[in-house]
């Protein structure tokens, strides 16, 4: 069997997120497998470096799937861009040793939150970006950017429910990129819990914003709790930007 | 009567162009109209800047229309978004003199066009800039675009059929700006002839990856016939950024 590694761009606006659900085509997960399955004509599964929820796009998701196919990484390539629409496109195929496991052996991410920082919405950035009306103060957002990197316990960041697992993650950087009325901040970290994007996110614009003080960050650290955070902003302000392996 | 200015955002997407077409809402100019109608029982009719393509977008389409109404311009900005679908969105409204016309009166434009240029096409930018796999040299590009500024007759670049008025056109400035595949072309111009943008964007791709030479616009300029341009390129790469009145 070969072990195949795929790198998958999604606009995820029509999606109900990356993860399969039953046999609905409305997941990117669901997609591919379907389109992997006619390829091969084997029943396949794909294994994700991690779910994107609904609406939440990417530009550098990684997979692998198990094939006795001997068909080229190039002929694979080509016949899923041709058979996948349009807002679903693989933009590398590789045979990669047998071990290699999308989620385990991640090693690190990049998501970018896109927010549409004006009075009135984006016709054209509406669906790959948050309309956030309230003026925001870059500099207090950044100091809420730099509370956030580090080492951490992130459970008070995150929808989980209790957990066994630890929940503690390191951030490497978080950056922020103004043009015009779009800012993007790009998260770059070893691991994230469920929703731990969106609800970091939603605390630094409240601190932006001045519905919130730096303070609190440090109370939610301490607290452990879901509740003293910002709200989860919507999914489809984020993408996946990238997926590291060493 | 007043005499209203509107500043118009627009994703083209699901639209024929700008350009009402009988009943059909399938046009930018049908729904608002059908909308300012609505709001002021009025039968009314905008004028814009000047007609988009279908697919093609706009950050700052300008039209001008004439109201007994008493409505706020506040007020109108806030009726028209709520009732307008999200891919159009009014970004100002004021009141201005009588005599102002958005066709007329506008003194110069800015398009932007944008080239994704990769071998495999985008998911995310594939509604807004036109796929180009070949390798395209920029310095070529710039050398070309050189050439297209200054005053020209630019009967050559245009799908106009022959014409009594003049075709002689002067663009200010054309600028290329690179940002990972996604390669934006801004056009500045005082006034720009059918499809010009289009014609002239597919001669500067023609010449940055070698179909064409730059001597071949010179050519064009003398010949002053389309055939001898490069190809018009998809409407749904273009944006109308900004219309400027003096």
């Amino acid at each position: 069997m070969k072990n195949i590694k795929l790198t998958i761009e999604y606009d995820g606006k029509r999606y109900l997120g990356w993860q399969r659900l039953g046999d609905s085509d409305k997941t990117i997960q669901g997609k591919i497998e379907m389109t992997l399955s006619k390829m091969t004509g084997e029943e396949l599964e794909i294994v994700g470096s991690g779910r994107t929820d609904s609406g939440t796009h990417a530009r550098g998701q990684v997979a692998n799937f198990k094939t006795a196919s001997t068909m080229t990484p190039e002929k694979m390539m080509s016949y899923l861009n041709n058979a996948l629409p349009r807002d679903i496109v693989i933009t590398n195929v590789e045979e990669v040793p047998e071990r290699f496991h999308a989620r385990y052996n991640a090693s690190g991410k990049q998501y970018s939150y896109y927010v549409w920082n004006k009075e009135v919405p984006s016709a054209i950035e509406r669906n790959f970006s948050y309309h956030y009306p309230q003026e925001l103060d870059t500099k207090k957002m950044q100091a809420a950017c730099d509370k956030l990197v580090g080492e951490h316990d992130f459970i008070g960041f995150s929808s989980l429910k209790k957990t066994k697992k630890s929940t503690v993650r390191t951030i490497n950087s978080i950056a922020i990129d103004t043009k015009g009325n779009l800012i993007q901040f790009k998260f770059v970290g070893e691991g994230f819990l469920y929703n731990m994007v969106r609800i970091m996110m939603g605390t630094i614009l409240a601190v932006g914003s001045g519905e919130m003080e730096l303070s609190n960050i440090d109370e939610i650290f301490e607290k452990k709790v879901r509740q003293a955070a910002g709200e989860t902003v919507p999914g489809h302000g984020l993408f996946l930007d990238e997926v590291y392996y060493n």
